[in-house]
C-alpha cells in the first residue's frame, strides 16, 4: 500500500496530488493515507504536504529500497524478488541462507553496508554504507557444477554494460573477471556454489560495485577507485543496479540456451589483459607469459618463454612492462 | 579417561585385569574406575567383574563407537577425528555444519540411523539402525570444482576394495558410483561440496553401505541387497569402515600427487557397464548404445548407433540385453 501512494506521488513528480484521490484510488481513509505518508518520510522521501492541495513528492532518498529497484526494471526474473537490508554481514552468506530457504531463481540481497564484506579467496572488500552496490543474486542454473565457471565472467560483462550505459565509463576487464577504471578496481565479483558432483544446488553470485566511494582507506587507495571518481560526478545506484539486472538476464538467458561461445565474444572484446606480457600468480606458483587467448572454457592462454602454452584455470593477473 | 580403561581390558581380552592395575596405569582411585566400567557397560559393553579378579571383557557391543573406529585403524587423517550420532537425520547435512564450523580435514560423521538419508537428485536412501554404514566425510582437496567430480568415483573403489578386503565379496561399479552385487546396488554415494569457482570450501562425500540389512521395505527390495544377504554371514561393520578409511586415504593421496588416471585404472576394473550396450537417463533424455570407454575426466564415452560418440558427464546407467 506504501508502494502504492509512492507510485501515485510519482506519477506526478512535481505536482501536487490531493488526499482525497489518493483515498479514492486507493480505497482507503485520510488517516491510512496519513500513515504512509509519515512511513514514506521516515524511509527518507521528502513529501510537502499543502493545505487543501494536497501532498507532493520533492525527493527521494538515495537508498536500494527495493520498490526503486523494481520502478521501471525490465527484467523477467533477475531481481524480481528483492530481499534489503540496512546494513547486512555479508550479502553473499546472507543469500545462502535464502537459498537454502527456498528464494527464488534470480532473488536479489541488497545491503547499504557490509560489516564483512568479502572478497575472493578469503581477502576482504571494503563496503561503506550509501556508497555502492554491494549486492548478490541466487541462481539455479541448470547445469552442472563444472559448467558454472563462465558465470564469473558473464557477470563481469554485465557489469561494464551497465556501467557503460549509467556512468558513461567504458572499464576494462582483468582476466578473469575484475573491472578496472584507470587501472584501478571498481568491483569484484565473489561467485559462491553448493552442488552435488551433476548438479548446482544453488549458486550465488556476490558483486561489490564502487559507486560514489571518495575516499578509499589506506593501502586500498592504491588498488581500487569508484565511478564517482572517474565520471567527476555522482551516479544513481538504482539506475546502475537496475542496469545491472536487465543485462544480467540478458546474457544469463543467451549462456542458458546458446552455451558460453557468444558472452565470451562480448568478454573478450572488453577484456584488456590479452595481447600483452603478463604476470599470473597462483597460491602456487607465479609465472610469465604473453596472454594469447582465452579458451571455450574460460581459461587464460598462456604462451611461456620457452614456446610452450599453459591453460591456466584460476589465478591473480598483473600486467608487466614489455 | 574411559577409553583407555577399555584399552586395558582389551589388551588382555579373555583375562581378568586387576581393578587395582587399573589404577595404577591410570593414576586414579577405585571409585573412578568403577565409574567409566560403568559408562561402558552403559554403552553396551560386556565387563564381567568378579571380587578379587578385577574386570573382563566378554563382549563388544555392534556399534560404531569413534574408540572402536580408531582402535587399529591405520590412516594418517582419514577418520581421525570423528564425530558419532546414534540417531542423525543426515550425515551430509550434519557434516556440512561442521566444515562450517571448521571441522579437520579427513573428519569422519558417522551415525547409526539416518531419518532422513539422502541419495543423489534428492532421492531418498533407506537407512536402518545399527544396520549399515551411513556417514560422510569432510575434505578440503586444493583442487578447482571442476576437478572434484572423480572423487566420487575414486570413492567407489574405495569402497569395493574394503569390502572385498572384509567380506570377501566382489562388488562390480557402475558408471559413474554404483556398487553392485548380484546385480543389486549395495552402496550410495552423494558427493557435495561448497565452492567459490576457483577453490573448494569444503567437499563432503558422503557414504551409505548396506552391511546388514537383513529386509529392505517395498520397492527398494528390487533394487537393493546388502552385503549380509549375499555373504551370508554378519559383516563387521566397524571392520569394514576402517577398511573403507584406509583405502580412501591412500587412493586420496594418489589422485592428489598422481591426478586421476591412476584411480581411473582401478576404477576401470571394477567396472561392469563397459564394453557393453546400455541406455543412460538423464533428466534431460535418455540415450541407448555402446558403454566403450570412460574418459580421463570420468564421463562415460558413449557410440552411439549412428556410430557417433557422445561424452557423457551424468546420468544413470541401466544395462540393455544384445
Amino acid at each position: 500500500m506504501k508502494e502504492q501512494v509512492l507510485h501515485l506521488l510519482k506519477k506526478q513528480q512535481s505536482e501536487f496530488v490531493s488526499g482525497e484521490l489518493i483515498c479514492k484510488n486507493l480505497g482507503v481513509s485520510r488517516t491510512a493515507v496519513w500513515k504512509h505518508i509519515q512511513a514514506l518520510r521516515a524511509e527518507g522521501y521528502e513529501i510537502v504536504s499543502q493545505p487543501r492541495a494536497g501532498y507532493r513528492l520533492a525527493g527521494v532518498p538515495d537508498r536500494l529500497y527495493p520498490q526503486e529497484i523494481l520502478s521501471g526494471l525490465k527484467t523477467e526474473f533477475m531481481g524480481r524478488r528483492i530481499f534489503y537490508f540496512a546494513q547486512a554481514p555479508s550479502t553473499n552468506v546472507l543469500a545462502r541462507e535464502l537459498a537454502l530457504a527456498g528464494a527464488p531463481d534470480g532473488a536479489l540481497v541488497v545491503a547499504e553496508e557490509q560489516t564483512g564484506g568479502r572478497g575472493r579467496l578469503g581477502r576482504g572488500w571494503f563496503s561503506p554504507a550509501g556508497k555502492g552496490i554491494w549486492c548478490s543474486l541466487i541462481l539455479y542454473p541448470p547445469v552442472n557444477p563444472a559448467a558454472a565457471p563462465p558465470l564469473t565472467m558473464l557477470t563481469a560483462v554485465a557489469v561494464a554494460r551497465a556501467v557503460r550505459l549509467v556512468a558513461g565509463l567504458a572499464p576494462g576487464i582483468k582476466w578473469p573477471n575484475d573491472l578496472l577504471l584507470e587501472g584501478k578496481k571498481i568491483c569484484g565479483i565473489l561467485t559462491e556454489m553448493s552442488a552435488e558432483m551433476e548438479r548446482i544446488n544453488y549458486l550465488i553470485i556476490g558483486t561489490g560495485i564502487n559507486v560514489n566511494i571518495e575516499n578509499f582507506p589506506g593501502e586500498i587507495a592504491n588498488a581500487a577507485t569508484s565511478l564517482k571518481a572517474c565520471a567527476g560526478r555522482t551516479v544513481s545506484r538504482v539506475e546502475l543496479l537496475q542496469a545491472y539486472l536487465q543485462e544480467m538476464e540478458q546474457l544469463y538467458r543467451i549462456w542458458i540456451k546458446e552455451g558460453f561461445a557468444p558472452v565470451l565474444k562480448l568478454w573478450k572484446d572488453l577484456c584488456v589483459t590479452l595481447q600483452r606480457p603478463v604476470r599470473v600468480s597462483s597460491l602456487k606458483e607465479s609465472i610469465e607469459g604473453w596472454a594469447e587467448d582465452v579458451d571455450e572454457e574460460g581459461n587464460l592462454v598462456l604462451r611461456l618463454a620457452d614456446g610452450t602454452v599453459r591453460h591456466i584455470t584460476a589465478g591473480e593477473v598483473s600486467l608487466r612492462p614489455f
